[in-house]
């Protein structure tokens, strides 16, 4: 079996379908779907557009959409004929094929099945004098025809061979639709397909399919299964995106573009993984990650030694020296921070910020070959002789991820030991590592963590924080070694939010957060104090035992509960501007990150921040 | 009657506890609600806020939200009461003597209603014991209790002197509840009012609460009605707000408050108006404003001379100097464009923008009273001896909005005549004004017109364009003699943008558009060359008059209907970078503003700006 071509509707991409198309070709897809209104705001005559798109190597797969083809009203549907013919001439210069006729809601929409079948076969027969076919696909929200077995009835009865369906995934899974039945089409009547994945949302369906769309492994559905009825059914056209979303509609179209490739890269393979016989591409799988072997810091002459002392104090030993770069290694248990002073990233004096993360990888050659196979961004580097080879790709928040090696031979052979332990102050590990994510970037991020990494994405949850909402995400190996927060504000933050508002943060993990943090507080640690309404809230809504209470008063510990059990956790001030620790203990299997107290951590923040601005200096 | 009190929710505003006490103190609101989680967060205990609160003058009116009081299991309900003991530790310490309970949404909530009394009369009788009081609200998704008149039934059975209801304008309407039934309970069981008002919506009722509220006046819902059931029972307690919005949760809340309050002024004048016995405060009505009197574009030496030979292209002349400004009279039939080279309202070097409105007032000093009384901002003037005394306010995005008379003695008399005229192309007058909002102001804006200037806001509608979404809305008084276009992207923009997105502009009049167009561009006026393939689609879509068609494809020109009738409309290219001019005839009672053409005309000024830039110099 040859492989399936990838098509991406150009309603998916932002800009006008000169970018459309650019975009397209760049992150190598196949072919389009001609989205109307980019047809008709554009310059370029269709005979361009195609000649642009044969220059390219973009076929053009589809037209669409066509509506309320059908009418109660026979001169109604004469008019709505002689759209069509028009639609035909451009469909001819433009060397397509197939045309989306959605099904009607307008008022006049036929609802008798054979009266409908013999408009749908008039149409067709006029398209099919011309070569041309009409593709017919069921609106969820259609006035009389809003299933797929509803769209196949009149298909079926035409009996037309330039008719056919259209099965879009969104229509038919947001209406919890059965795709095993497109086993009972013959597959010469299955014309074309479009994908989108969507979250679970109770809302109006229209609403739904028009603002909140995704691209495959983004969303709840269950696509791999929904591609499967389809393939199994004799489909053999392309596979297409179409997803309406309000942020993709105003992003990037060449950053989309890649996010879209890669959700058909991982549709395929979750499919082609269990259904060998399908021929589909299935990449290298993920190697298992073990763990986080570093988190490194982007510092300056300014932050460098503020958040190097404040390490210092939290018990880190800056033990290590790299051989060739600026770039210091700080140790406690097997929490490692790198701070690199030639970090390259643009940042503003004085910041502070993560600017990569080493994954332990059973295979770190693998993660990247992987990595590559699903699109990810690699990076160059640049080592000296005796230096690891560090494999890396980039994130979409613009994180280096190293896949690394720690054992002997690995990356911290890179560094001189400089002599120097600490007692320590209890953490043992890093826990996880908190990433604020940009705004036009958080759906992309859940499907490259998830297609690159072979990380899971959990439930996307919601939190009312003093300068809006803020959404929050994690994503984990199944294991919990490897755990990153992903957040990010619902709507893109304005002109108003004092100070910056979402620091990135490093979880360190204890076993004895009280300890641990009395020894940091003795070592003139920046914790960041927190309100008695706070604690006298937990007193308020939990039996919590009273020294453990007291201890939350003293140094101003936070607490909150899963399903599961609890979870403690201490912040510093924000250093450097941009970024904090974070000092947790997850009791009786938490397995969350805290949010419920981010409202309280972020203002606290903020109080921070105005103290340290108006103190004497 | 004394004059009602207003509050508002903390929730309502963003920022720490700090701003929001700030912010509703500034915008003169007599009190508040205490929103817990705002509480919780604040570095200052419950007696520090109340000190606070009465330093500014603000009365604390409500603790909220108690949530979840009773319970099925009998261990639970007591851990709730405890929990409850203490935050009414909180409200004594706080000064504040009525706490919102919410119907349960647990799975233990109580069904039976005789039940759910006893409880609520338990938790009442430990509240009435400190001189407390419950106020019980029906959540519109509550779990047994989702309606007014459930909530009423368990009160009414507790007959508790320390447990009343709290009634909730969203939760009420949302659901179609009828207020009228109010005056059934007795008027010392109405403990609470909180007012919100919403947009109708097709979502979960939970997700159209927390996030799509508004302010009085700018959503559906009839709260007039709503707020005369509750005083015609009897309530004596404050107008109090609880919006829970996207948007303003992230926006200035200083601006947020005084929004806030004028929905407040505006919802009691609505009332007040068609019952005067209930005392409530109604300032002098807004004066009908009579058509558009000119509108300023603020310009500099580079796009001042480039709008000036655009303006002589269309026809306009420059037929007048101010007296002491330097400020250029341009007219045309009865449209007038001032181009001002002395605005201050800061903007990059060589553009132009739109920088206040004349709008024509039966009498601009009552406008300017009744806007003083509806919290519009009013703007200081500068003027000389003998110049006329124009009053003005300014609008949301800036805009400074005159009130004028035109006639003999009004504001032309500033302009010494330059002796030139003009014969004209055809335009006749303003049409109306496109001006593009802030993100955060567009909801304000609708009130504000409505308020302010006591124009009509129509419905709210989505347009999908080259860069994202972008909402429309217009303000017209009811004879259409003065109309604004308002638009804003339906998600702040955020790098990728080719270009300025969203122009304002100003849109010009004539009852012969083909001719008037004509004589337009054999005078070389920089219209926008629209592309062919959007006139066939016209021809596909619409039986057009074969020589209107031709015009349409020699001329550039725009068509959409409504249900009334057709719109031809032609543009300019953007001037000085952020302005353009429409040319438009409105057909058979036409009543909207083009914007179907809306996304090819923004690719067309796309590709002119990428063009010009291309082009030698």
């Amino acid at each position: 079996m040859t492989a399936v071509r990838r098509s991406v509707a150009t309603v998916c991409l932002s800009g006008t379908l000169e970018d459309k198309l650019a975009a397209a070709a760049a992150a190598g897809f196949d072919g389009i779907e001609v989205f109307e209104p980019d047809l008709i705001a554009s310059s370029w005559s269709p005979r361009e557009i195609a000649r642009r798109c044969a220059d390219l190597g973009l076929t053009i797969d589809l037209y669409q959409p066509f509506r309320d083809l059908d009418s109660t009203d026979p001169d109604r549907f004469a008019r709505n004929l002689r759209r069509a013919d028009r639609k035909f001439d451009v469909m001819e210069q433009l060397g397509v094929d197939t045309i989306l006729v959605c099904s009607s809601v307008s008022d006049d929409a036929v609802e008798d099945p054979d009266r409908l079948a013999e408009q749908l076969a008039t149409a067709a027969s006029r398209a099919g004098e011309r070569g041309l076919r009409l593709a017919y696909e069921a609106l969820a929200w259609g006035r009389h025809v809003s299933t797929w077995e509803a769209s196949w009835e009149p298909v079926r009865r035409a009996d037309s061979p330039a008719l056919g369906l259209c099965l879009d995934s969104f229509h038919v899974l947001s209406r919890g639709g059965d795709p095993t039945g497109f086993a009972q089409v013959p597959a010469d009547k299955l014309f074309f397909l479009q994908l989108a994945d969507a979250p679970r949302l109770q809302m109006d369906v229209l609403q739904w399919s028009r603002h909140h769309r995704l691209f495959p492994g983004q969303g709840a559905f269950d696509l791999p299964e929904f591609l499967r009825c389809l393939l199994a059914a004799g489909y053999t056209g392309p596979l297409s995106l179409e997803v309406f979303n309000d942020v993709f509609r105003q992003s990037d179209p060449w950053r989309t573009a890649v996010d879209a490739m890669r959700s058909l890269v991982w549709l395929e393979e979750a499919l082609g993984a269990v259904w060998p016989e399908s021929g589909l591409t299935v990449p290298p799988p993920a190697p298992e990650l073990t763990g986080h072997s570093f988190v490194e810091l982007g510092v300056d002459g300014v932050s460098g030694p503020q958040v190097g002392s404040a390490l210092a104090a939290l018990g880190f030993a800056h033990t290590g020296q790299h051989r060739s770069k600026p770039v210091q290694l700080w140790e406690q248990g097997t929490a490692r921070v790198l701070l690199n002073a030639s970090v390259t990233r643009p940042a503003a004096a004085g910041v502070a910020a993560v600017s990569a993360l080493g994954l332990e990888s059973e295979d770190p050659g693998r993660s990247a070959a992987r990595a590559q196979a699903v699109r990810a961004p690699i990076l160059p580097r640049t080592r000296g002789a005796d230096e690891a080879d560090l494999s890396a790709v980039e994130a979409p928040d613009g994180t280096q991820i190293f896949f690394t090696r720690t054992g002997p031979g690995g990356w911290p052979a890179d560094f001189l030991s400089t002599g120097t332990t600490a007692p320590g102050t209890g953490v043992l590990a890093i826990d996880h590592i908190g990433l604020t994510q940009p705004f036009d970037a958080f759906d992309e991020a859940g499907l490259f963590y998830r297609a690159v990494l072979g990380l899971e994405p959990h439930a996307v949850a919601e939190v009312a924080a003093p300068y809006g909402l803020i959404r929050t995400r994690s994503v984990t190996d199944t294991s919990r070694r490897v755990r990153l927060a992903l957040s990010v504000s619902a709507l893109r933050r304005g002109g108003w939010t004092p100070g910056v508002p979402d620091p990135q943060y490093v979880a360190l993990a204890t076993d004895d957060i009280v300890g641990t943090v009395a020894r940091m507080r003795e070592a003139g640690a920046p914790l960041l104090p927190l309100p008695a309404n706070y604690a006298d809230d937990l007193d308020a809504r939990f039996d919590l035992p009273p020294d453990l209470l007291a201890a939350i008063r003293e140094h101003g510990l936070m607490y909150e509960e899963d399903g599961q059990g609890g979870y403690l956790h201490a912040a510093t001030a924000v250093l450097g501007d941009r970024v904090f620790f974070e000092v947790v203990q997850r009791l009786r299997g938490y397995d969350g990150y805290g949010s419920t107290d981010l409202p309280v951590r972020m203002a606290a923040h903020r109080r921070a921040r105005s103290t340290a601005a108006a103190a004497p200096r």
